[in-house]
């Protein structure tokens, strides 16, 4: 079942390395059906050297495995509760990336800062707050998981113009229109997260970009108007 | 048309992956023929691992298209702005490499600091003034090249001794006599960059070399001096 | 004798410069046979390019050369002091490992700052104090492994969950259940060492991650409620 | 002439780009050979992609080309004042490696912070003190190397024990007992200025290392009573 979503989705997990994006199996990608209300998800544990197609997991979206003989990468629960909440995604990617991770763990939101993050990203990247000794000693993936959408809820932060979140103490989450898009959008966080520390290392005063370059750069190429790459067919 | 040159500004432009230069389609090289008046640059998002010599377009000096079948590098106007102005120049490229990329979002000019500098630029490497919100919103890549040749007319900086400029909250742009000599200054700008913030991190106190030094090395390689390099026959 | 064992501790040399832990032959792995009581380890100064399995040497608890043609690794005595108060430890790995090395020059013990760190070290990898002129003067090496033993025995620290250590002025020592797994634990360390030194430059205030998420993502990994993973046939 | 020594100087400059000193040309290595005071060097501006035996250049003590058809690197003149004041040394190199180079744009020593710096040198590696208009504007490069003599000589330093120093605003030297030593030098000082670096970034009130260890480290590699690595036959 799913053989195209499955093979985007392995393509997509196996290209974590290839972009430098984890260490060991630090990382895990889905993708979901929308019409069956299916997720693949890599299983836990697995290294990316030996991961196969017949080794992903198919699940609902309450978690219930559906086809698959491994269990599902333990972060999968995060995973499901972004796909309830931000409806138009169609792919997750998370990583332990180590730039991305260096903000996470600093508990500290991304500026704009910039045309390479203005290209991708509708303003500040966000931060989550700490979960609470409740959420963590509970359901942790799932609350992980609502803290997130919280994030965006309470902030009036469209998932969709912001497709990244760090995590506080942990590391970030990334999403996109599928699987690819999602690693896309975490190869392009892992160097916005780079290049942030390194202007703020030359510059410490230095203050968000001007709003009115970020959404020429960001409608540039996002929406009805954009008019970067070539006109699809 | 134009083959020779089409063939240069291929091999830039599959030479920027290669040295490290860009990320996905982040980046693009021209180069002009100004017997013809003609210019060759990338296509619009196009991935480098595809990009063939038919991709690239030729356009004149007002932006129309005289060959090819895909839309320019959407930084085209920018380009042609610089060709307008720099009549020495051969050859663009612009990139969001990291180092140089951070120093721009910085909105910091990278000071000569050391003769690996001088022996390329002879002088500050300048950074423009933010754009305004009527350029921004006006005819943006138009008025990015504006700003940049604004940046070297009003401060008394020739083009042909500074090859690069950081474009503020965005990125840099780098010449050269051809489109090869473009990519390779463009390298050096980012080495430059990385040597300049480490060495500020070494000595926060640090201030720009002493220009005997630095004109030594600048004219050991440039000029009718030079003594770097064999004889050209 | 111990094929097996040497196997897997020439496996773990060799993928010390393939991980980018060591530059020339900085570094070296040791396995034991606690039934023999014998260790197995690199031999002295000999580059990894041309290590061989018949290149290793086997000495006992005392340092007794039991079988090999060449002088063991100069940091014999530390490892058999490890092995000899760390009971439950299978292999050890003393690289140069450059963000972890930075941290033992500055002296600094690395704390807990997000779940990378906590997914492998149920706290602060610590730093030891700086070895006496009689301890460097006397038998040097084996006091090395002498200050490590103090550090975890004075300061309540269990070497079975924080697997490795920062030998102050030097570098690190890394251990596990076996080679492979030491090494594996110097790649985490090193990973752990560079988040920890950039989280710091985002965010100089920052504190060590809540304790009560450091044992979440610790205990999702180890013990007897481990669930990360494949369950183990 | 001298085929054994060209064989070497030849390996040696092809070393630099494999160890990622050098980009594009900047490097230049040199070996001696005290018997007929001959010197092997680079020649100036030669892509290492292209070098060959027989682009190599002889020259005498003076700077005299004894065999070559090309011009010599126009770092020459440094490296015979070198081989005439340094007796002992058979090979340079100089490099702009990135790490090495930032600490001596910034115009700083390198001290010795912990046992990789031991392990080379003994003691701190100095920076010269900034060229003077008339040594820059007479005969640069003699004076480059004059400059370099004299840091060694009026501080007392012994170039066999510390073989490398910064040139102010410029790039390090280094030396060996030959070409190859002088290369594996200018690869441990890179790895020292980066691990430096990024120590006093950790703990800027960071001292250098004690004395009793430095030396303890230094002459387990060198010396009389160096116990490192296997027994020469």
């Amino acid at each position: 079942m799913l053989e195209k979503l499955k093979e985007q989705v392995l393509e997509a997990n196996l290209s974590l390395p290839k972009y430098g994006l984890v260490t060991f199996t630090w990382g895990n990608v889905s993708g979901i059906s929308r019409e069956d209300g299916l997720v693949v998800i890599k299983p836990s544990g697995v290294p990316y050297e030996t991961l196969k197609l017949e080794d992903l997991v198919v699940v609902d979206l309450e978690g219930n495995i559906v086809e698959g003989n491994l269990k599902p990468s333990s972060d999968t629960p995060t995973h499901l509760v972004l796909y309830k909440h931000f409806h138009d995604i169609g792919g997750i990617v998370h990583t332990h990336s180590p730039w991305a991770t260096s903000w996470a763990q600093a508990g500290k939101a991304i500026p704009a800062l910039g045309t390479t993050h203005a290209d991708y990203f509708n303003g500040t990247i966000p931060c989550t707050r700490p979960m609470t000794k409740e959420e963590i000693e509970g359901e942790y993936e799932l609350e992980t998981g609502n803290v997130i959408v919280e994030t965006f809820q309470s902030n009036g932060i469209d998932p969709n113009e912001i497709p990244s979140v760090l995590v506080h103490s942990h590391a970030p989450f990334n999403w996109g229109k599928d699987a690819l898009e999602a690693v896309h959008n975490a190869v392009v966080l892992e160097e916005v997260a780079k290049l942030a520390l390194h202007s703020f290392q030359i510059n410490p005063e230095l203050d968000s970009m001007d709003r009115v370059l970020l959404e020429k750069h960001y409608y540039r190429k996002h929406g009805a108007n954009a008019y970067y790459g070539q006109t699809k067919k």
